[in-house]
């Protein structure tokens, strides 16, 4: 019987446990796809309360509770304390034995706040009390200190183009001013902390008067006038500018399928004149602007040398009622199920055969689109960059070992595992990054077995190690040039 | 080696073995949905044969011998005996090693008969005689000693809205007047035998030919003259009063996918009309109908507190050749392939967003589709009963260790396994019981072999314990409120 | 820690190894489909190099070293050495740690060559000089020589209706008069290379322009004057005829999805006319016009008594830029979405219900669809011969450990694993038999698990090793009757 979640939790085998512990666990972080909130790290105030990291914006927690029957002034609700949530939260716990939530939790206390006990009713007003007092007292448990705790080298962040970035720029410039003082303890200097490039609001002509009010607030930010779909492109490639400007080199798109329609040039600009008088598009419209705009966006970061990223799947808001009272991304989406392989494949050839293809990685959230995906990599392999199309790690849902599983083995089997980028967290919270040891952890286990188990050579013992700190780290470092 | 099914048969864990043991095992069975002929309750004869038993209506024997290259007339011929077919099941059984058929076979042969030898061509005529010579003299082998042995508490069957429940009536007294009788030997004084509405035939206007006839049964049964969708309506409502009265308190459907077509009371009136004068419908027509009754159903079952179940996923009668020969659920039914997420989300909301979605529990019989339900509940979980809505166990052709697991595990992984109502056989036959041993026996070793890996702290032992105790027999218990 | 790939590869318990070594590995190899060039087997001509055997035409290793970042002219240049494209595999090889080309790879070393080296930059120059010097001077690498060193009993290859099949003729002969000689020495006689019957270009009237220049071959092979469906018809039936002449006993089929239109006499002889006159057709008369063919080539696949295969779910030469470049099956095909589950069954159903379903095997690419296929074959299975109705075993991107392991374990649970014709290469290549010894390890793995976990009795060892022996050769020998 292996103690619950010891050194070697997730670890089957010697090998497995000497490639975590020598290789995997001394890699520093790179999340490479996050949302946390960058006023946040520029800011650096301590927590208020664990509840307020645990439970103030974290939808998986939240349907959790739902299942578990816990009304929802408990789960989102303002007249009731942190205590009072905590403790639903507490109760709630031992009920989700074989869910993540049930790991992450009991490795967020361990590794942030150093506490090996088990949450449940019992242990929950000690617990909570004592992450109070840590949150307080601690400096390790600030945004940045947490960053500096796990380990994290870079991050980059979700913004929108007409963000100004100023958090941003203020991070930098502290980071700057640090760099001196911290390098003199030995310890990590800084985090960098860079901008990404999430346009889905420029492409989201469903709702035309969202829409309008969109592209005025380009129009303001870009210094731009908006007239036409030019002026839209013209906008849109002065604030692509200004990100990278401000380090900026990924993109990220949030959609529920490919987009691959087939358009004029006379077309899209029709379509961009319908929607900016307010007039309501009809599917295909919608269908033909979307695959457009993917295109435009695909050009910029391929003339700027971005990596471009497409999490696809979803579909979002299913709860009327709930969105009306909560808004978006507050744990009433789920997986959809959409055949998009020709529409993808077709997307990517557009741009291959205008050699205007950048680096590029899909994150599906069908499981059971996982060997399309992965045999679509290879469609648009051209040598240029090892692994240049890659297969985004277990996304959302799939986050978890059995989702990061079946991800591994399928790139592995399908594609090339050594030249995969690996985990990031996309996570609004700061303490999430157990969830980078957690993938490690996944990752050593599956080629320590193969090892012991006379699939990988032994003699070969050096190069597995090798792709274990490829795979943590270097493979990221290198792709996106950080 | 472990011996062939032996005690500790799928269990491979020691703290699997404990769980099963001395939890799992003890609860009774609640097997809240299953096709079991009432008639045959009431009446309590015994069974003429094994070859009845088990063949008489088992199309899952029948596609296995198929497949063996057994002709027809051995499977559900009228011109071969008893024993001609049994011994064509005893040759067809070697060649089922792996299926769930081989261990379902073994584990009825020595529950319900203790005959723990294997069955094959050379055992068939010993194991035909002991088996039948069992049938005409033990009681414990009647319908009802079937159910007493196995210690079912509760079976619900499953009823078409046109049925008078005389033979539920009849169990209901019956069990009135036993009651105080076995009460004094200590043994179960009874089996609750409830009905379940299946009302499929009232919205199958794919054929207006049995649909017309069907309303005419309707009107009949119900005494309500039907004229107009609102008669149809008010029919169908005394119905399921009357249905209500006599302990239902569940509703069932199967259907190919969910319908959640948009539709006004105007269009719903007229399509009736026309199928009510002969009329055939066009797809659109038909969609549109199977969506508005799909809603009224549910807001019935609203009303009463009812559970919902729909079964949807199948692609039925896919032999024509034998479809006529044979009718309906003779083994030419298959697995289909529906991008029904959208819809399914659509129908919830609809429901939710009046505040009238009831208890519902959804069966998917694809298992590629098994992450988009199991993360479709999550979206109207609304806190006010644990695991208001349910993902059921794996149905059908996903019966059995394989389908049972990755039911359990996406369970865990994307919500609470622990608030799952669990079992239920779903089966035609009064041996089916033993699924539910099978059942009991893969739920403890997932279990199990988290608690050994160190995924579930030994500490919280007896809440694991409690959750087996659960899943078994109390979260149906509570959710059904027997 | 077991060495790699020892004489217990993939066997992970006693009763496998036993099943393995006694039964499997003693078992002749039936290849009843591949794509091997009979030219080469007639003319059995030593090779060139080892480049040439392994980088000549493989598309799997191609796309893995387009995934490494190496260019394209190491993969498929004229203009550089066999050393240098060589060099350039053997640096990706252990880049390829968990992809099944790890082990083909060094399988094929073992086997062929008896070098147990492992493949990476330090050891390439001496393996591929080893390798070299064998290819010229060892006669059992030829590619006679390495089929009678793999044991290879029969070979079907795949060929088109207006192939001439003059190399297989001279095969026969040579096979005739080799007879004798070689019973003396004690060695296997000869290998027996059929014909199979892939009339893939005589439905594709996608493109009107190439289906036009077919017809005119076929006319021409046929010695039939073709000016309208009926004389196509009665072309292919000639060609049909001399196949089955030559002795060719089965037909493929590579499609997208399933056919199963609605569709007149009429419409099929005016969509023929119309492409005859080289004028395009919409989708819905390519539609018809395939579902029409797929079923003229099933009534006369069933009237020869032949068995039909359908490989359906790729999608193909994605990459139009590599397309020019290179042409077809070049490594830009992946994995499709088709929900093509009711058109299968209706094209299944449309033939048994004329009692012309011949012996039928179905492939599908994408693992999502294995329940749906698996469930498919019950439906049509008649009782007339075992396993009637087969699922091929995993297939292009499916053949590999994990792909194997599903396809049988949903075989098992859904149908009958033990009527399974299993393993065939489907390859290009004279080097790919042991594709056949990594299919028996992991079929006979799967069988010892369950004999030592107690799910199949270990008294009927015999019967389970009656089944390793017939699912290696026995059942495709009488399936197939060769």
């Amino acid at each position: 019987m292996k103690p619950f979640m010891d050194k070697d939790f997730l670890l089957q085998t010697e090998t497995a446990q000497r490639l975590y512990h020598e290789h995997a666990a001394k890699m520093p972080i790179i999340d490479y796809h996050c949302h946390l909130v960058p006023q946040m790290i520029a800011e650096n105030k301590p927590f208020r309360s664990i509840t307020e990291l645990w439970l103030g914006g974290d939808h998986y927690k939240w349907r959790a509770m739902r299942s578990n029957g816990v009304p929802e002034r408990f789960c989102t609700g303002q007249d009731t304390s942190d205590w009072e949530k905590f403790e639903k939260w507490a109760e709630t716990v031992p009920y989700t034995f074989r869910n993540p939530l049930y790991h992450w939790t009991h490795l967020e206390l361990r590794t942030a706040f150093g506490i090996d006990k088990i949450l449940n009713p019992r242990t929950a007003r000690e617990i909570f009390d004592e992450c109070n007092e840590k949150l307080q007292n601690d400096p390790s448990l600030t945004p940045r200190g947490l960053m500096q705790k796990y380990n994290v080298e870079t991050v980059c962040t979700t913004d929108d183009p007409v963000d100004d970035l100023h958090w941003h720029q203020q991070i930098r410039e502290e980071n700057a001013s640090m760099g001196v003082k911290s390098e003199e303890n030995g310890s990590r200097s800084s985090v960098h902390v860079y901008p990404a490039w999430r346009p889905d609001k420029s492409m989201a002509v469903d709702n035309v008067v969202t829409f309008r009010e969109y592209v005025g607030k380009l129009a303001e930010t870009s210094d731009v006038d908006i007239n036409d779909f030019k002026d839209m492109v013209d906008a849109l490639q002065r604030r692509h500018d200004f990100f990278a400007e401000n380090g900026c080199r990924l993109s990220d798109h949030g959609i529920e399928e490919f987009y691959a329609e087939d358009y004029t040039d006379v077309e899209i600009a029709d379509i961009f004149d319908k929607a900016l008088c307010g007039r309501d598009l009809s599917d295909e419209e919608v269908r033909k602007f979307k695959s457009a705009m993917l295109v435009v966006f695909a050009e910029m970061d391929h003339a700027s040398g971005w990596v471009q990223q497409y999490h696809y799947g979803a579909i979002r808001d299913n709860n009327t009622r709930m969105f009306a009272q909560l808004g978006p991304d507050t744990g009433f989406d789920s997986i959809g199920q959409f055949n998009t392989a020709k529409a993808m494949s077709k997307f990517l050839d557009r741009l291959d055969s205008q050699d205007k293809l950048t680096k590029t990685i899909l994150y599906n959230l069908n499981p059971a689109d996982n060997e399309v995906v992965a045999t679509m990599l290879g469609n648009f392999q051209d040598g240029s960059v090892p692994g240049k199309i890659q297969w985004g790690s277990g996304w959302w849902f799939l986050d978890q070992k059995d989702g990061m599983t079946k991800q591994m083995n399928a790139l592995s089997l399908l594609g090339l595992l050594s030249r995969f980028v690996g985990m990031l967290t996309d996570s609004r919270s700061f303490l999430s990054y157990p969830r980078h040891e957690y993938f490690r952890r996944t990752l050593c286990n599956l080629l320590g077995n193969d090892v012991e188990n006379g699939e990988i050579p032994f003699e070969e013992m050096e190069r597995v190690e090798q792709m274990v700190e490829d795979i943590c780290y270097w493979n990221a470092k290198r792709y996106f040039k950080f």
